[in-house]
């Protein structure tokens, strides 16, 4: 299975020009869009909505991973392996935690370039037949070489900031469910927010955080957004409050 | 062939989870996407909606119906059939139109859970893998016992509100085609409404109402968006002038 | 391979009703997206986007093209066949350019018609089973007899207009990049804009335009929306300074 995780956006023609490169590159293998709108442009909230994301997927799944704003500069092209799944794209923080939470992950330097490479468009062009030759089953080094990773040392574990709204207007941080306990509270757009486990058991127009169905730590209002509610948006920090 | 209606929007992770574990469940059914915006959290209108739209595909297909804003209540999970189709979803009204108007409907309540049940994702966790064993073959006795849906008896056979308004700005209501004649008008937003044929019928810039290509009352605008030109969103009324 | 250009927009039925339509008629052929955003109900700048687009894939791609506002009216449904390539959709000037650009293309007027045909949808109830039997193989012949296009003469060869406003803001002009020697800059939305290689070679905020992945001249900026920034939307003139 490949796994799309880009900031492509849902129009215009990334998303589907990539999907008839896999296509015709491992013709067999199905294709799950998981994000087209990762904050765009922004590899350090994706790299923890992508952690977060990918673990819900079978080990031998291909995560094709595409937020590239320094396409066409001097910024390298990596494969990474981390807990069985393989990642594919480029070299600016985006694997980060992903690969600082696996066990033993590898990394390679992508070498093989196709015969025609666009200046702007390496997803399609570089990293879709990179991901579809792995789905094929060819092997990381066929198209390689081992290397470190770009390394980014400050950013935290988890880090205490809106990464992404949804549709409904939840806000997901890039905090992990473990960092706090029920009885905690959440500091964002000036408010406190406390916990409550389903959207039914607050009150309809409230704000609660929860652990949401992957693992991070969401902020909801019932029956209501709470971007606009909370005046939420990608960066907004958030504090615990113990 | 799975059909999938939501309001899980367009964007975010939530359809492309769902597809992950249909596909893991039934390998071989193509999943198409119907709807993924049906008005977040409103089974209501979403169910004249679904009545209308499903009545078109084949039978045996099977149409994975989320629109939950109960989930993680004691809201019960269902299977309906009715007319050769399985519907699968929550207990909230969803399936009221479609079983209304069928000629011997059935329905069940999911009994079978998964090893791990979300709070808050049940479209994934419970209802996508029910959907693919359906479309492997399994029969709804062997997840789910034989039940009476939650009715919703005050609910009328046609609604006389806008229930969807389209990428084009058609504002589509709960009412079928068969409910007036072509010499009735009708009145929204502070306008009177005269039917056309066809958008070339109408001149440019006029609204007008027709029996769009799923048997529904629909109101458009020649080259123009019927929502902004007439003041029209989703839960608007629309008064029959006979 | 299937390839959907169309204005349907991503969200609502109409995408997804096409794919039932096509995995019924030619249930082994895949489908792309590539557009679904095209500007609503506008052939003309659709028609450079189209040229410019299906030159990328492979021959024997067979493209089911709807922007169709004339739909229901007299106007035509066509076949046409363009350097090896197939497209289906209404005779609007939608296949002007690829036409014309085409060593030795032909065009077939659709004389078939399916059992219900509604006045709003063909794309749905005649284009896509049209385009679902010529990918399984039948011939233009079996469903259209031979006729020309109608004209659209004064159409430009390359439009100094932009065509198409992308997820990230960029705005798509209908010239091609070998219209323009990189020494050119272009002026839109009262600002003189030169060219640059890659978003990395701008400085972040500057506008600058260069060849896109598909061989159009394309505006961005660094970091920037260069839609918001420049002024400019589907429509907005552009001029070469040479």
């Amino acid at each position: 299975m490949i796994v799309l995780f880009t900031d492509f956006g849902l129009a215009g023609p990334y998303t589907g020009q990539v999907n008839a490169v896999l296509h015709e590159t491992a013709p067999c293998v199905p294709v799950i869009q998981l994000f087209a709108d990762v904050p765009a442009g922004q590899p350090k909230p994706a790299a923890y909505l992508l952690a977060a994301y990918a673990a819900w997927f079978p080990a031998a799944s291909i995560l094709l991973c595409v937020v590239d704003p320094g396409v066409g500069s001097a910024r390298r092209g990596l494969i990474a392996e981390a807990d069985g799944r393989l990642y594919v794209g480029p070299d600016n923080g985006l694997f980060e935690l992903v690969l600082r939470r696996a066990a033993s992950p590898s990394c390679w330097e992508i070498g093989w370039r196709p015969p025609v490479l666009s200046a702007t468009f390496h997803g399609r062009d570089l990293f879709a037949p990179v991901a579809g030759r792995l789905a094929r089953g060819e092997k990381p080094a066929a198209m390689a070489s081992r290397t470190a990773p770009r390394g980014y040392p400050d950013w935290p574990d988890d880090l205490p900031e809106i990464v992404y709204i949804d549709h409904y207007g939840n806000a997901l941080t890039g905090l992990r469910g473990e960092c706090l306990p029920a009885t905690a509270r959440l500091a964002a757009g000036g408010r406190s927010i406390p916990h409550a486990d389903t959207f039914a058991a607050a009150a309809p127009g409230d704000a609660f955080w929860y652990v949401n169905s992957n693992g991070l730590v969401e902020i909801a209002v019932n029956a209501g957004r709470a971007d606009r509610i909370c005046g939420l948006a990608v960066g907004s920090a958030i504090e615990i409050l113990a």
